[in-house]
């Protein structure tokens, strides 16, 4: 278990101070924390009590959001992901992971290139901040209203773009990217300039429900989970394997033997 | 409305019969059958009714669903493409559509194969009975049951693959490729061979409630339906825009308002 991270959205019934307690207590290894954990809360004070009880603190979801039909809209972005910034480096999370946005009705070409230039704009403060940025495609099914960035050939010709520096870099999650015939390559492709910064891992259920909220837990689905983490440890990665799922079907479960479902799925992908 | 085409499963709620009065009464250029029109019929007698009403026979849907677990599965996936050429051909239908298929828990790898292989040993029937077949790329979140084809490259290298046969092309539906960030330069690609065989138009609604039966009506949603139609048409191709919208908000509504929304939206986006 000592490569097991779990996205505190996961466990979405639990408070912060919860997730932090059961995880421990679970043995995980590591802890992503949404944005919502920190509301009201001093997040210097979450980081070190996550630390405290043995877990890593793996990343702070989600910064992002970057287009906006408006210049206006799209300078509120910039400050909150510069707020977003802060909050991880309070944190002491290493990383932000970057759900880039879309805008309904504006085009995907207008809002790529406004993630791009979101991305040069507030990377000097992530620099400046110790805190990195990995960049998740999403699956196309939400190219719509949430990400315009929907590939990880995508990901990798914006670090590319970019110049490719050192605190920019991708977050691979297995259910947007499964399907796409050039995942192998793709994820090769990250291993030269060390930028595949995060792991996440779920399952694509069939049929699936909701496109949003009926994920799967790993093993119940079709995706070969253990085979694309394995293309991605060849990289080089060495983090954690974060399970980020969610679930209307699991979110109503008791949310303690939902964490025991997770590490004996997690036990069974990892023999 | 001269290039207007309408599929069947669009009015899904109208049996053949009505389906073609309905359609030549509202001046609709073409229909595309689904195979279950045929079911207790006389297909030549049915492509017969059609073209007396003034209505062009397009396509018929659907064939593929090529790969299976098992050989035996993948023989009968051939026999019953065998059949829907067959149909295809009494009805005087020019096409037929292939949603290619894909099993959950097979690897996408090898359904691709078994998707290339069962393509090439039904082409042979197809050209004797002077019906073209056209690779439809299914979205990426059908990959897990519906079709491991699931972008426009992978359909131009399926018919690359197979040494570009002229009975061999695509059909290409907005929903499922409008995403692709290289749907451009893939579509163009298709100009050389002539490939380009077929073009289904809806929208992508925000938010989709569900991932089979929530297509959006052309314009109310993001896709820029009259950017890609003008690509398709800049590679010589002059063919019908086929309207196959799936939704059970619109199959609830009076068929017959339904059909006149349909002609106005298509009258907006083809001003």
């Amino acid at each position: 278990m000592s490569r097991l991270c779990v996205h505190t959205i996961t466990t979405k019934h639990w408070s912060t101070e919860e997730c932090i307690k059961r995880y421990a207590a679970a043995d995980v290894g590591g802890i992503t924390f949404w944005r919502y954990n920190l509301e009201g809360r001093d997040a210097a004070a979450v980081g070190r009590h996550a630390r405290e009880t043995g877990l890593d603190v793996v990343s702070l979801c989600r910064g992002g959001f970057f287009p906006s039909a408006t210049a206006e809209g799209r300078q509120k972005a910039l400050d909150d992901n510069r707020r977003c910034i802060e909050e991880a480096h309070e944190l002491e999370a290493p990383l932000i992971v970057l759900v880039c946005g879309a805008v309904p009705g504006q085009s995907l070409e207008e809002s790529r290139k406004q993630i791009a230039d979101g991305i040069a704009a507030v990377l000097p403060d992530a620099e400046a901040a110790g805190v990195k940025l990995g960049i998740e495609p999403l699956h196309p099914m939400y190219a719509d209203d949430r990400s315009a960035v929907n590939t990880m050939r995508q990901a990798n010709d914006i670090c590319d773009e970019l110049g490719s520096p050192e605190m920019l870099g991708i977050a691979a999650d297995v259910y947007h990217i499964w399907w796409d015939p050039e995942l192998k390559h793709q994820i090769e492709l990250t291993a030269a300039q060390k930028r595949l910064f995060a792991f996440h891992i779920c399952d694509w259920k069939t049929p699936t429900a909701d496109l949003l909220n009926d994920r799967g837990l790993m093993g119940e689905g079709c995706i070969p989970i253990r085979q694309i983490s394995d293309w991605v440890d060849a990289t080089g990665f060495k983090g954690y394997r974060e399970v980020e799922i969610f679930s209307n079907l699991y979110w109503s479960m008791d949310q303690g033997e939902w964490l025991s479902k997770i590490k004996e799925a997690y036990g069974k992908v990892y023999v």
